[in-house]
Formats: structure tokens, C-alpha cells, sequence
């Protein structure tokens, strides 16, 4: 088993596995008594693991109750929120109880937030049961829910008690959800590793996923200490989501997080590029976007793209600030003014 | 003008004084750049003081909008909750804006969730207008909705960049609202300043307003520094609150938060005396409340208390945590388990 450390305010732990899954009422009773404990899992998860999920939990003393929502980010509402408030309500959970969120980024960011708000907030156990939500998801305490006017528009910053990541889980996944994770794995390699980078780029990485799940959560804890509330250094991470995050909106989320991110990433490498802020080509993250399966380009034109990136939560007055890679394995910050990134879109959507 | 400092991991300053809210710009901009600021009310304030507070804000360059929800408690809903997020989206904000709560108890709880929540938080500022508001919401940092099971179910602890108070405001107040905030200084003199209780007690503290309230503030202040969580010593100021919380949802809150409190001080006094916790006499409370007009018992039997108190909120696993006034100006906690607590109550809801 792998451990990463989590520093901050109320520190927690990463433990990464083959097989953990089994030893999550074990790992849990090692930092909190046992107690009520409401597991909350969609209706994707729910038949590969929650019946293991809820052995273990009643094998260490927990007394588990469960909730299944329907998969998918559909589900990720305010109103699923409310119901499991009420659920919550309904199983008699008390403040000296906790939440296990069991499954992909939907769960985490859903029923962190309930536990982020119930009671004004209880402990939750992260359960990561993709690669996406293990690399990316189970650090940094980001919760939240979706409104028709666009993603994560409601939410709090809540860190888990623990995170138990059960790397046989993924077996489980479909393709399209490992290459998201692939995605974010590049993300992390040209802003902190290059060797990371080279690993995930070639395609070849599906062997030792305990080690580099444990590499992906050290480079996203590296950036979020020591800034919680995502107003310096950890802004770093919107690599290739400024972009990524409007073609999401405006593909009516056909495409993929990691998809959207891939294409996200390539974009604005040219971008900076062309701008004369890095001489870093793309063309090296469109290589390791193809050998992982990930699109290249998409058809949304340059105004498109402009009018949902300004709508996209990360503007701060009249500009915009934006990260810019300067070799693999390194990245800075940039503000741009309004024009400016205009001119930095469109340079980075022209081929 | 009265200032007190909260200290905490985001100290701020509760201003306290006459005219206060011709200088909420003013103020405001001691502590944040002009910006857009969302002014949050309710129907009943913004006939009287929307206006003021919109212009105050103007002249000192911030760009307010506003939100205006029906007043009562019947509105601290998350539905009203989600009509203000949205509200918030349709109005541009950005995290580097802020949200002004303009009103008493039910608009600083709800607003201030808001805000909690709203792209995972952003700054709020709290303008109490109510007596209640000044002493008891202003501190603290709870903020919350109700749901159908219960009050405050639902919310987050999130400190305010700033309280303004002006005290003219309470001018405007119906009486029992006045009275509602009389029976929290009560609570406050038994708790920790047997010279403030004397003088609420007295029925004459309407003079001298400002100076009433910066004590109140100050005491309450005291016992939630270092304790931001509610997990110790905070625990107190549930004083009156056990039964209070009970007799306000049997009543189906035709009692005021005041009058519940104002019983439950006493009885909880009684039941702390008869368990031979305290040799204070409910009796002095009794007169404290009868010279404020507030009420001295309820119709409601021990069972139903019984029943309404085990499903509030403050019951971690089989104990509660009970609040005992040792003497005027000092109190302790204690904890009895499930038994123990019926007794309790038996002999306080027992003349």
C-alpha cells in the first residue's frame, strides 16, 4: 500500500492499493470511532462494489447505511443534494458521524458537498473508484454541484477525514473513463514531472497503477498546499481547463472532462507559443494525447469558444489569468487582459 | 462607534453604532476594493432601509444589485437558497465580489449560506438590523436553511469580512422582536456577566444601545474564539437552547426563538437546581424574562419536550451535552446520557 500525506488545517491521509477496498473499515476505524456511516454511490458503482464496501464497513464495527443516485452528471444537482440531505436526516446522522462517497468525480464532488453542509458539515471518506477521481478528485477538497447555468456554480471547500483509492477498481472502467484520467495524468507531467509525462505520453502506463496513481496525488498536493482556496499557485492546475472547460459547455458535455482537457491542453500550448511565452511546441502533447486515445482538435469556432470561457468561473474582474507551459516538467501564471486573451484564444485555436 | 475585533483563522470587525448604515460604503471599502456587491433582504427591511444601504454602497463606488426574498422564516428554505444562487449567476458575480446581508436572523442565516456556497464562497458582509441579529447572528460564522425535518439542517460556518450595526435601526423593530433580543443578553449575563444580566433583567437597558450591544458581542465572542467548530466550550451558549429548540418546533414556531429560550432558560435552571448541578434558583430568571415581557412556561409535557429535544441536533451518539449556570456570570457543561437527560427534563418542565 501506497500513503501519501496531505498537509493542511486538518491534514488526512491517501491511501492507494491494489485490493483496499476490503480494508476500508479497518483503515477507517484508524482515524475515527466507529459509528453511523452513510455510504452515497450511484447506481453504476453500486452493483460492483457497495456490497463490499458495506462488509467491510460492518466488519470494523461501522453501522453503514446506503444511498444510489443515478449515474451520471446529470445527477449532480442541487436536488440530489437535497435528497441526500433528507436521506441523511431519515438514517439519524448525527455530527459525531460521516459520509463515505463511493465512485467517480460525480460522487466525490455530490456527497462531499452533502457532508460539506449537513448539520454544517460532518467528516467524509473519499472512495475513488476511477482513475480520474483518484488522481485529480481525492486531493484539493473541492465539492460542489452543477446549475443549469453551468458546472460546480455551488459549492464549498471541505477536505475528506481520508481517502481510500482501490486501484482494482478501475478493471471496471470503461475506456472512455481511463483516458480521462490519462489526461489529467499529462496535465500533471508538463506541470511538474517530465519523466511523468513521457510515461503516460507513450500509452504504456497501465502497469504499476498504485505508484503512479501515488506520483499523480503527490504533483496535485504539491500545488493545493498551501493554497486552499485556489487563489495563487494552484491556479496552475486550470492547464488546459480554460479552454477545456468551455468546449465541455459547448458540446452539451458529449465530450469528455479528459477529452475536453486533452484538446484544452494542445490549445493553449499554441497559444503561449505563438505569443512568444514559451517556445514549448504542442505538438508533443498532441502526440501523447493520440497514443492515449484523445482527441487532437474540435470544431467550435474561436467566438464560441471566447463567449463560454467568459462565462466560466475563473474570471476575476476584467481579466483573466492563465497558465502557460514553459517546458515539460514546469509551467508559470499569466494575466491576461480581456484583448489579450482574446488575441491568446484565437492564436490558440488556428491550427 | 463601538468596534469589536473577532479574532479567528479570518479575523474581522463587528462596527456598532447610531447612523451606521449611511457609512456601510464607506466602511466596506476600508476592507475590500470597490466591487459588485449583492445585497440580500427581505421584504419586510427593504421598504425601510434597502434604499439607504444601496446608496451608501453607490457612493463609495461599489455596484450593488439586489435580491429581495419574503420576509419570515418560512423563506430560509434552499429553495430560497437556489433562487439566490441563480440570482447571484444572472448577476455576473465573480469571486472577487461580494454579498451584503441586510436584515435580521433569517437573512444572515440565509444569505450567509449563500455566500458560503456560491463558487464554493465569496465575502460576505452581515448589516443586522434586528437586536437579536446584532448580539447573537453577528458572531459566529452559522449560517444555514431550514428543511421540512427541522431547523438549520443544512449550512456551513462561514465568517463574515465585516458586521456593520447600526443601531437605529432597531427603531423600526415590533416589540416582541425587541423581546426576542432581550432574551439572548439574558442568556449572555447568566453565562458570563452577572452585571448585564441585572440590567436586561431590569426591563430599562433601551438607552445607550450601542455600548449594550458591543458587551453582548464581546461575551459571545468569547466563547467562540478558539472554538469556531462548536465542539467545547461554545457548547454553552446552547444555554436555554435544548428545551428552546424543542418548544419553538412542538409550537410550530408560533413561540419566538426569544420566548422558547426565555422558557428554556428556566427550566433548564430548575432541572440543573433539583439535580443538585447548581444552587441558582430559577426564579431570577423567571423575573428577568417577566420584566421584558417574556413568557415564563409552556403547555407543552415532558414527553413531547422529550421526543422534539432527541431530535435536534446537538445529540452526538447516546449523551447530551447539557448547559448549567453555575452562579450569575459562570455556567459549565455537562453531559448525561439518554436516562439521565429525561430526568433532567422531567424536573425542569416540573414546577
Amino acid at each position: 500500500m501506497k500513503t501519501v500525506c496531505i498537509p493542511g488545517e486538518a491534514p488526512y491521509r491517501v491511501l492507494i492499493g491494489e485490493g483496499l477496498l476490503r480494508k476500508l473499515g479497518e483503515e477507517l476505524r484508524a482515524v475515527h470511532v466507529p459509528c453511523r456511516a452513510a455510504v452515497v454511490t450511484d447506481s453504476a458503482v453500486a452493483p460492483l462494489y457497495l456490497a463490499q464496501a458495506l462488509a467491510a464497513l460492518r466488519g470494523a464495527g461501522f453501522d453503514p447505511v446506503h444511498f444510489v443516485f443515478p449515474a451520471g452528471e446529470a445527477s449532480k444537482t442541487a436536488e440530489t443534494w437535497l435528497d441526500i440531505q433528507r436521506f441523511l436526516i431519515r438514517s439519524g446522522l448525527t455530527r459525531a458521524d460521516l459520509l463515505v462517497a463511493l465512485g467517480g468525480g460525480v460522487t466525490g464532488d455530490l456527497a462531499g458537498f452533502a457532508a460539506a453542509t449537513y448539520q454544517r458539515g460532518i467528516p467524509f471518506v473519499q472512495v475513488p473508484t476511477t482513475l480520474l477521481g483518484a488522481v485529480d478528485a481525492s486531493v484539493g477538497g473541492k465539492t460542489g454541484v452543477d446549475l443549469p447555468e453551468g458546472k460546480n456554480l455551488v459549492g464549498a471547500f471541505h477536505q475528506p477525514l481520508l481517502v481510500v483509492c482501490d486501484t482494482d477498481t478501475f478493471a471496471t472502467l470503461p475506456e472512455r473513463c481511463l483516458r480521462d484520467g490519462a489526461a489529467e495524468m499529462l496535465k500533471h507531467g508538463v506541470l511538474a514531472d517530465a519523466d511523468l509525462f513521457e510515461k503516460v505520453a507513450s500509452g504504456r502506463w497501465r502497469d504499476g497503477l498504485p505508484a503512479l496513481v501515488q506520483r499523480n496525488v503527490e504533483i496535485k498536493c504539491g500545488f493545493v498546499a498551501g493554497d486552499e482556496r485556489d487563489r495563487g499557485r494552484r491556479q496552475l492546475l486550470n492547464f488546459g481547463h480554460t479552454v477545456g472547460h468551455a468546449l465541455e459547455a459547448l458540446s452539451g458535455y458529449t465530450l469528455s472532462h479528459g477529452e475536453a482537457v486533452a484538446v484544452g491542453m494542445a490549445a493553449e500550448t499554441r497559444a503561449a507559443r505563438k505569443m512568444g511565452l514559451t517556445n514549448l511546441s504542442e505538438t508533443i502533447i498532441l502526440k501523447g494525447a493520440e497514443a492515449n486515445g484523445l482527441p487532437a482538435a474540435c470544431g467550435f469556432s474561436f467566438a464560441e469558444v471566447y463567449q463560454a470561457a467568459l462565462r466560466d468561473k475563473k474570471r476575476t474582474d476584467e481579466r483573466i489569468t492563465v497558465c502557460v507551459p514553459l517546458r515539460l516538467g514546469e509551467a508559470a501564471l499569466h494575466s491576461l487582459s480581456l484583448d489579450a486573451f482574446a488575441d491568446y484564444l484565437e492564436k490558440g485555436l488556428t491550427a
